[in-house]
């Protein structure tokens, strides 16, 4: 089966947002980076600033899927908003998976669509010195420095991905392809993509 | 600058040999894997039969760049024939890298040459069920069953890798480039790898 939607795991300035958009502009796929909070948004009725700032971070603590197997009903009163937020746009991306060709970039794409098999897992990382260059191209200097900027949002990303898949961030094998962007280029990375969906096309 | 030389590590059972011998052929590439075998025998004077055994076993206990960071003096009367073994094997395979284009599969490769820009780390893994199969058609049935023949095997790699290395095994951060190949197809991964290569070639 060939895949008809891709998910893009990324590090923060690895290039991974380019990329998913260059895949699906050549695919002529649907692409959901910023299109997703706007879904999300839309559907909650919660606002597009608390989705973006809370839609890739985890409530912390005991593990995601720990706190759905306890007895919910003696320990928590409530589900906490963030934890609400993760089912619902995981819903959402299952949605839009059945519905059309698509590129879905970050939210635990892979983990939410793990079972299908017309999914390409990728995941997007790059040295150190490539990423801070490069977040600084992009988004200008801050009064923080490019190197804490990456930690912080990487490991804000890396606790979101743990918590709520109790799976290990950046680990081969949650993925079916990892381009290091640094050394292949960004542009290279979309191609390869690009090229194995083509030929899986081909072949039916 | 384009790469030279390919590391290859790889899942017991993915296929990783198989692509390695590809890639060298297409490219015109040397290629190393029980020829390194050879090498290592011919250079240190042990049988080939314990550098297959213990060429990517380790010694476990603390780690390698541990103990010789310690006072070997005090500590150690000699230095454990393994860790000799690891010091020579990764002195000829740097020798090798320095000499001719080359595929090398295992031995920690990728480590070994991580400061060179002319090499091109590549890391091949696939679902458990897929090496199974595998393993059973390629090496027949053994009296101990193929999930724990995977089990042991991998668990021997993944300890020899972060004894010697330090860094997490099948972090895709180790790596230039990590394939699925059950997903991919063990063909389609080489063929990647050899497409990656010939583009660089040409851009020089």
């Amino acid at each position: 089966m060939y895949p008809k939607i891709i998910t893009i795991s990324r590090e923060f300035g690895s290039g991974g947002r380019t990329i998913g958009k260059q895949v699906a502009e050549k695919l002529g796929f649907a692409f959901y980076d910023k299109e997703l909070v706007d879904k999300i948004a839309l559907t909650s009725g919660l606002s597009k600033e608390y989705i973006e700032k809370k839609g890739e971070e985890s409530t912390f603590g005991n593990s995601f899927l720990h706190i759905l197997a306890m007895d919910t009903g003696l320990n928590y009163e409530v589900v906490p908003l963030q934890d609400q937020l993760f089912t619902l746009q995981s819903n959402i991306i299952k949605e839009i998976a059945e519905k059309e060709k698509c590129v879905i970039v970050g939210r635990c794409g892979d983990y939410v669509l793990r079972n299908r098999e017309d999914c390409l897992k990728v995941h997007i990382f790059a040295d150190d010195n490539f990423k801070e260059k490069r977040i600084v191209e992009l988004y200008g200097e801050r009064e923080e420095n490019p190197k804490k900027r990456l930690q912080k949002k990487d490991k804000r990303r890396k606790n979101y991905y743990e918590y709520y898949t109790g799976q290990k961030w950046g680990y081969a094998h949650n993925y079916d392809i990892c381009l290091n962007s640094s050394i292949l280029g960004v542009e290279e990375c979309g191609q390869i993509i690009i090229d194995l969906i083509k030929k899986k096309e081909n072949k039916g």
